[in-house]
């Protein structure tokens, strides 16, 4: 297969920790090449690594950085997508970066109207929940959800080898009257849809233990829920770890914290690698800004597998129905 | 100080739990009195009763059930406030249905758009945070976000004697162009209040950790919020008692509980009696479908303390500038 191209500007850590992580693909036989600034990326003459001169930063508005930073890091991996020199790309850079130049250079899988972005929630002793569009589009319409739910099921299916995944509107009560306008509108259309298993609306509180495998909502919706979900896991692991390494808890707190400490790798999205954004020509992995190199690795590897199943084929054949 | 009325069939374990918290809340000095079913609730002649014969369940859509069933608890309570009899309502029932009756019934305060339910989000070692709308209007308009930041800026003065309040707007970014369009024209509009103390946006990850004290969203995204909190919450506590309970866990994991228990004990919700529904010309409350007797007796005192302030002349106040 082509390299999978991976963007050596992205992230908080760039590009030391993307090259440890570039290294630790090439090492377990993906084929990988990096694409940044050559004056940067250093000590790396073991990698391909095509040039660049622009980067965009975390914090730019997404579809202005890529329209004028046309030599950035992301628009030109997009780039080597588009054009068939690489099979897949994979940033830890600005989220709607790489969603936006993903969109414009890929294009879109025909039928599609909108991507989204399909973020791997991972939950401690079960199977991973799906959550889409997690901030890709802000402001949808209910036949953009109805594709999310179908894009999202398929990903499901071919990531996860589910059969046929539960599908969750996220709404603020399980009743089908019950949501906003969108959401009551969006599961009319999920209800009367047989390609994928609607199983209705799911809440809040469903998302890490709820009977269900894929979470459709709206981009505002869906990445309001991946902040909160990440902010109080954040929080309580932190307060636990506080109380537990305090003095009065010495002679418990360390083997006590050796015995949590499973909880929290399995809740570490590092291993998941990346969220996938799902409708555009190509397949395109967003790492955490955070991610680190085994983040990298993992997303590498996601990459690979999505590229030999013929994921883009797989959503294509899903929306046309 | 008139009775404050309990509604004694509202929640998951009325009426027994509510007596309960209404005995304790009379032993502690504050009048309270109940409404409810007398051949339901029994075994309390020390406690005034208002016989209602109707009950609205917890999944019944609110506003078809509040005009149906016009002698239910939840709109009996109200009507007793809207006529001077009682100073304030409880009840831990049906949400949307306690909110529908007290806008039928009590009116909104002049000038006020739609009334919103202002959570309070307990943090371990820190002032708590104030969420609204946490779910009584989940289609918004940019000034009524407006009223709620207002209000809401205001109740937690009244409150919990912060003097200005950090707002902060819910968006997906905190650059003033993040959001859906809804919060980017809420966002000009409390940029140009000077009667608010408007921080800007904050995201999901700050709901527990971050520098803010009033979180404004619609409904909607304010549900969704509150919901994922808390199964967040609930299921790391479940995944945390179960790693400490397990066999392997012994010589250190009930010790260890103990030292964890204080956050635990923080972060449950009884602690803050329920929530504030502000807009409406009277005091209401609403506790959690599964409020214990605690929850029922702190959301009494909550209630007195909140008629004694006049917290219903201060948010008029607030909306008339």
């Amino acid at each position: 297969m082509k390299p999978i191209v991976v963007d050596a500007m992205g992230g908080d850590n760039a590009p030391s920790v993307v090259i440890e992580g570039v290294r630790q693909a090439l090492a377990s036989g993906i084929p990988v090449e990096l694409v940044g600034d050559p004056s940067l990326v250093t000590d790396c003459d073991d990698i391909a690594l095509h040039a660049s001169s622009e980067v965009i930063e975390m914090a730019e508005e997404p579809s202005r950085a890529v329209r004028t930073k046309k030599d950035s890091s992301i628009v030109r991996a997009a780039e080597r997508v588009r054009d068939g020199h690489a099979s897949a790309m994979v940033s830890a850079g600005n989220t709607g970066a790489v969603a936006a130049a993903a969109l414009l250079r890929m294009k879109r899988i025909k039928g599609v109207s909108r991507p989204a972005i399909a973020t791997t929630l991972p939950v401690p002793g079960r199977p991973p929940k799906i959550l889409l569009d997690s901030g890709a589009m802000v402001d949808c319409q209910p036949d953009w959800l109805h594709q999310f739910a179908r894009m999202g099921s398929v990903f499901t299916q071919v990531r996860y080898e589910i059969e046929a995944p539960r599908v969750g509107l996220v709404s603020i009560g399980e009743e089908a009257e019950k949501g906003n306008q969108l959401v009551k509108d969006t599961h009319r259309l999920l209800a009367d849809d047989q390609t994928i298993n609607f199983i209705g609306n799911v809440e809040g509180r469903d998302v890490l233990s709820g009977e269900v495998d894929v979470l459709v909502a709206d981009g505002f919706t869906g990445n309001v829920i991946l902040k909160t979900l990440e902010g109080t896991v954040q929080f309580l692991v932190g307060e636990i770890v506080s109380a537990l390494s305090a003095q009065d808890a010495a002679a418990v707190g360390p083997e006590a914290l050796g015995h949590l400490a499973p909880i929290a790798s399995e809740l570490n999205p590092d291993a998941v690698g990346g969220a996938m954004l799902l409708g555009v020509n190509g397949v395109a992995i967003i790492s955490h800004g955070s991610a680190g190199a085994t983040a990298i690795l993992n997303a590498c590897r996601v990459a690979k597998d999505m590229v030999e199943r013929d994921l883009v084929a797989e959503l294509s054949g899903a929306v046309a129905v």
